[in-house]
Parts: C-alpha cells; structure tokens; sequence
C-alpha cells in the first residue's frame, strides 16, 4: 500500500494582519507546518493555530524560520552555526511547549523559507539545525526538500526524516527546484502536476526539466492553503491520490 | 533552620549588546531569572546562559517580559489577558526547551519590570500568567512580590510560590513597593538593608516607610547582578544571612 | 460656504501583510493618514504609499505610532516625554524624506491608535508629540480629536490644528467619544451618522450619549477605508456632504 | 596641502544597552556616521547623538544598515533593488529630519556593515542606495570603500564622494579588503598603520597583502570609537598626520 503525507504552511497571520486559509486548510491535510514568531505569526496566532490543528486531529509540525518578519523569512541571511541552531531551537521550543499545553503531540520540523532552500544546499546549516532539533526531541521528523542536504544531515544524525516534493515545480537533474525566475519553472497544468506526484510515490521517479528521469522519494506533498484556487487543487489532489489508491496518512505513518 | 533563596535577573544581553556581570553573579546566587527574548536576551545569549546556570548549578527560572525590547520591558503595556497568556507561554516554552535541551531542570517563572508590578496589582493579569504556567508546568514554582497579587493567584489555582522581598527598597503598609519618585524608597544604608531582610526572614516582619511593622514572608530575596558595587553586597548579605544561621538554599527547597 | 476635509488611515500594510483598500480609498478622502514603520507599515509600503497619494493629489499626512506591530499600535504604553518627541520626530522625519524624495508636500500629522487616544486626554503627552511637530516643520497641521488635549496643546504652541470628527462614533458630554464597550457607542444607521457629520460643521454641534448638546468643531471627518461596506460609506458621505452644500476640500483649506 | 578626513560609527547605543565612546570620540573626528534604528539605535539615543554632534562641530553623517538589530547589521541579507532604495530613504530620512531639528546640516552618507560590504561589490545593490540619497538631497557626500562599486555607482550618478580607507586593515590587490579570517588581514602595528595612512593620503598608494602597491585614494579614514586602547590611537593618528602635514578637516572640504 502506498501513502504519503500532505503539508501546509500555515500560522502565518501577525497582529492585526490576517494571512491563509487555516481552518479550510487544516481538515484537508496531514501535516500543517506552523509558524513560530520569527518570520510570521505571533504568541496568540500560534496558540490558536495549535488549538486548530488539535480539533481537526492533523499532525503539528514547527516551522520555523530567519529572524525577518519583514521580509517574511525568504530573504537568505547569513547567520552562523551557532545562531542556526540557537533560532531553531527557540522556535521549536516556543511551538513545542504550546503543544505540551495544548496536549498536542508535537511531530515534526521543517524549516521556512530562505532557511529550507538554503539548508537544502548546505550540510552544514542543516547540521545547526538537526542539532538543535536532536537536542530538543530526537524522535522529532526532519522534513526536507526530497534528496536534499537536510535530509542527508538528518538521517546522518540518526533523525526520522521526511522527504518533501512539490506538485507545481520543476526540477533540475539534480532534484533541486528550478528557479521561479527560470521559464518552465511552474508546473501550471493541474493534471500534470497530480500525475507528476503519483509517479513519483508508486515509481519513485519523475522527468526533470532536461527531459531525464530522476529517482525522488515522496514522503509528504508540499501544498498551498492560500486562495480558492488552491483549496480546490487540495481536494482534487486528494481525491486523485486516493483513487490511485495512495493512502494519504499522518507523516508519523508514511515515516515510521 | 531558616531558609532562603537568592535570585538575580540575567541573561539580559542582546546580539552585540553585553549587560551586567553574568559569569559573576550566577555562582553567588542559587535562583538565575533568565530573560527569554522579549524585554531582552536573543537565542544565543539564552543558550549560553542556560550553559552557564547549567555547570554552576544554579536553578534555573523562566523571565518572561513585555515585548519592548526598546524599552526594556519595562513600560506599561495594556494587553489582553489572551495576550498576557499567549506571551507567557510562548517565553517559558522557549527557555524551557533550551533548559531540555541542556538537561537542566527548569524550576520557576518570575515575570519582568512591568509586567511583574502590573501583575502584583492586578489579579486577572496575575492569573493569565498562571495559566500559562501551569499548562505548560504545574510543577513549577511562581515568583512574585511578597503578598502581591500574583502569589495570590497563582496559590489560587494551586500553584507552588516564591515570595519574593528587596534588601534596598522600602514598603508601603499594605505591601507593596515605594515608588522609586519618592523620597526614602530606597534603603542606602546597606548594613540597614541586611538586617531588614535578615528580620523579615526570621520575623516575617519590615518597618513600613510609615514608621508601622507589616507582615511579610522573604522565601527569596532579590539582588542585582550589575557592577562591582552589587557584586560586593551580594557576597556581603551571603556572609551576613550565613552567619545569622539563614541556609541560602534553592527555591525548591524553601518552597517545598 | 462650509468646509471639510475627510481623512483616512492608511498604507498599513506590512511586508507580505496587505491590508486595507488604499488604491480605492485614496482618490475617495482630501487627508491620508500614512502608516510610518512603528505600528504599521515597512519603507516600501511607505514609498508606495506617498507615491499612490502623489498620484491622486491627495494631502499626506503622517501618521506616528507607538513602536508595537505586534499590537498594530492600538495598545496602551507608558512612554517617557523625551521618548515620544523622539518616536514622533523619527516617524514624521521618515516620512517627510519620503514625500520630499517624490516630490510631495507633508501637510499634517495625525499620531495613531493608543498614542492618539492617550494624547486626547494628556496634555503632557502631547506637548511632547507637538515638539516633535514644531522642531521638524512648524507649518504642518496637527490633527487630533476635536476639542481635545491634543489640540489644546498644538494650539498653545503656535501650531495649526484641524479638529477631527467621526462619524460613526458617539460622544460623551465632555467631547471624548463613548468607549466601544458601552451600549450605544457606534452610530449604526448611515443616515443618522450622516446628519450628526452635517449639523457639526453647519452648526457646529453633536447631541452628547446623554441627549444633551455640545459644542464640537469639524475640520475634518474620519474615515474608514477597509472593505466593500467602509468605501460605499464613503461615497454616500460625499455625496451628502456635496448636496447639503459643503465643499470637500484639502486640510490646508479647511485650517487656513 | 593634504587634508583629509576622520570618521567613526556612533550612536549605536540601543534603549538600555550602551556600546562606544561617543561622548570622548566625537570631539576627535571630522564626520561622525550615525546609526539610524535598524542595525543599531533608537530614537531617543538619535536625538541624543545629533545634539553631541551638534555641540562639537563635528560632521553628521547618516549610516544606515540592514534591519536586522540581532545581527548587528553585519550579516549579509539577499534583498531587492527596491527594499535596498526604499530602507536607505527611510533611514537617511529619519536621521536628516533629527538633524533638521536640532540646525544641524546633515552631510554624507555611509552605509553600514554587510551593507557596506556587500555595496562595496555590487554595483546594482550600489545605485539602489545612491537613488534614495540622490532623491533625498542630491548634495550629500556618499562614502564608500576606497575604489569599489558604491564609490562608482555615485560618481556615475553625479553625487559627490569620499573614498574611505581602514588604517588597521591589510588590503588585495584588486582594492578590496583581506577577509578577517586570513591571516595578515590586520595591521597590528599601530606605527606601521599610520604610515600607511600616510602614504595613502601623500601619494595614494599602499602596499597589497601580495607585496604589489596599488593606487588608492584617502579621503577619510575610518576609526574606532570603543575602548580606551581605539580613542588612543585616534589622539596618536591625529598627531601623526598633523606632523607629517595634513590637514584634519571635514569631509566638505577635502571632498569640494
């Protein structure tokens, strides 16, 4: 039997601004990777996101990300070894603790951002920020780009790990995402997109942008909780995956 | 045998920015209140100073605090009593899981400047706070002004307290602190500081600026860790509490 | 011929936060009250701002708040007299730089949120926000709730004032508006709000919550600019104001 | 005659936390890059650092950085051409209204840590800067690294410049600075320093880390304000090159 996770960024609203489609979201997915006061959300945002991922029984995941509300914590920043670590496991903790109130099993981590895509690249950044979530909870899913230096830092660490793909991109040869900015680079056709993602859970594979296949791993699928148009595309994704007779599941299922 | 703790606020720098003498307070002191990145502190800095307290083995309390860090938080903010919560919860959860991380116990909550004087003022700010802590913990021990009401409510919802008394400032009759605007709040003479708490230790006693003896009980005094000057009284009040028969002990044990 | 200006808050968006309908309200108001970085907005949501009130030929103004985006400046602080000269100076100096850059000229300043509302009602308070005003450009206008402290003070300094009016808020006897959480406080019927508005500025009256009249001077009506319902208020006013002979123009007309 | 500049960074002071000399530097310098709220600063400590400015005749100058008070301002941040121009404009803006108010001319503009740095290098990041002084008062001085891209994106724009030059600091043979991180980066010896400045400014030449000399052109020279070791070094310097005949003077006359 295959399964797969689905996940949302989500939490994301700050103050008196409002952002995403949380309580739409929330009932359709798995894994809902919630912002934790760096580059989105604040305290009470985050006490009520928990509260609504525990009612709708979906899996809580800290996100956490750089310090940039500003810029929304997709700028890349420069930051040292000792402040990866230092933020990730502040914002795990802050997330984590609001779950331990809440009675919520806290699941997994996956990093935001300018921090996800430049931890997918780099060993080292991923090893600050597997060392804190070690630290913190070693049973703790490590969820990161399918193929990816995070991963690879993660399992090297003796971490679960989560390998994430994304049904709207193209990828490089490398299994790296191609850059927005390059043509091709958005998979704008739903049904290709959905058929994308089957292969790649019951094959294991998917065609490049060069034309190739490349192996991938996909533990969980990235989705957008933002807009009726991609409310939609959460229903029609379930919908196909489960007449595929791919079991959409808690990433704790497809990750043991 | 009388008992009693020492506490100092710490853990208060920030980035580049150093504040008071850290390294020196904490083996003098058995309860090290550390800032938690709203009034003051970062990640690193908090990290660090969990090590710290860690390998000195003082205990280790959460410091939450208005979110000024302009002005240190200590200004009056008027926020919701969810906000009161939320921002509790979030700063404990953030200290507690690097306290986790470090293996050390996290053993109380004593809120910062503002928020602490409005707390000991205001019973329904008081018990925000308190529901944060004790979801988050309920075994933790609460810190507030003696006879405040904040140990009211947080012995009202059955949580563990720490009075908390100060060897350099006056009272007023019904407990609370002098103003700092007024003539006389502070008691310079510092033989005079110590043989008060000395008395409010053994006799749950102090003068009132009135000139009347009010009721006060001392589980925990405070004092300051910034300069050589607080440095030197710190080790003064140790030698004289020691010598009047008073064990300087953690908060556990005098709360117990 | 009677006069008014009608005024709005706005360009309070925040990085990936957008809210509030700018673009329409702009062309709609004689006044924009422009967000400066403390309890809204970012630098490009700034030169955005004042370059979409360039376009219309709309008065900027500045709008200063405390530095809380977390609380969108709505919450009560305790601000030192130095410090809100210095927060109100660093605010309407960012914004001045940014029209003067786009070649517009800064008309007034309205402070925001709790600053306004504290100001109202403390004449040290704002003493120290006009300072501020005064020291940067003595020409500009200051607007604050009619009859209050802030236009006492603004105009015991030397300083033009434009009083401010609401349309859909009901007034106490002493001309502070009656408190959102006591029965009766909003003026729900359009209409109602619409005839109060007239009789200020031809008569220069308001029936108090307590059914007596009292003077009031309306230099400018405040409006809101957030959503279908806000901007279709905004079309009837004008319209009423037009028919009832009242001529809708610039602050700098109105306060000459 | 020579004549050449001295600069420092000050005023980056932050609500409780305190860092520099200022009082003791400024006296001793020419041009003065005063922090404006986003790496380092607040208003209050702004409003301060003009008036001590001000009382010494010292050049004001603006010295604005990324928004990242964690960081100090020195961690490199990917951000747009339009977030670049837009936290120059704001930054200048805030500082220039402070100096507006107190009758203090504000003079140059020199962009802070990985700003400065990263400016140094890029030429497109460079002219975003340069849009905003230049749009703000196209009279400022901009100051740069010595022969970078932020000296000739200026110079291309028609704004006048002031190329700086490090006293401490070993230099490539391209003009850039070495890296910290490689050894012989710092110039320990302090005579051997200010002969090096010396010759800068007499025959703008300077031996490279390679052994080569290069062509470099000394219109001010960067020192330190922080610690007593750094401001005897500034006396030191200051009579150096008073001996040697140049003339310390403000950045409008060595740069008219």
């Amino acid at each position: 039997m295959y399964k797969v996770d689905l996940n949302s960024d989500l939490g994301e609203s700050f103050g008196r601004y409002t952002i995403g489609s949380d309580d739409r979201i929330i009932p359709l997915i798995t894994s809902a990777n919630i912002a934790c006061g760096f580059h989105a959300s604040d305290p009470v945002v985050m006490m009520k996101t928990v509260n609504m991922v525990k009612e709708a029984g979906t899996g809580a995941g800290a996100h956490p990300g750089y310090p940039d509300l500003m810029g929304f914590g997709r700028r890349n920043m420069n930051i040292s070894h000792e402040e990866a670590k230092a933020y990730t496991l502040y914002q795990i903790s802050a997330l984590g603790g609001m779950c331990k109130a809440a009675g919520v099993k806290l699941s997994h981590v996956k990093p935001h951002g300018a921090m996800y895509n430049m931890a997918g690249k780099d060993y080292e950044l991923s090893k600050a920020i597997c060392e804190a979530i070690k630290e913190y909870d070693p049973s703790l899913i490590v969820m990161g780009l399918a193929g990816s230096q995070m991963v690879k830092a993660a399992r090297d660490m003796g971490l679960k790990t989560a390998e994430e793909v994304f049904a709207d991109r193209a990828y490089e040869e490398d299994g790296s995402l191609v850059a927005r900015s390059k043509p091709g680079a958005m998979i704008e056709d739903e049904d290709e997109a959905i058929a994308r993602v089957v292969r790649m859970i019951k094959e294991g594979k998917v065609q490049a942008i060069t034309g190739n296949d490349i192996d991938i791993k996909a533990d969980s699928v990235c989705v957008h909780g933002d807009g009726e148009k991609a409310l939609l595309f959460v229903e029609k994704i379930r919908k196909a995956l489960t007449d595929e007779g791919i079991e959409i599941c808690p990433l704790e299922e497809v990750c043991r």
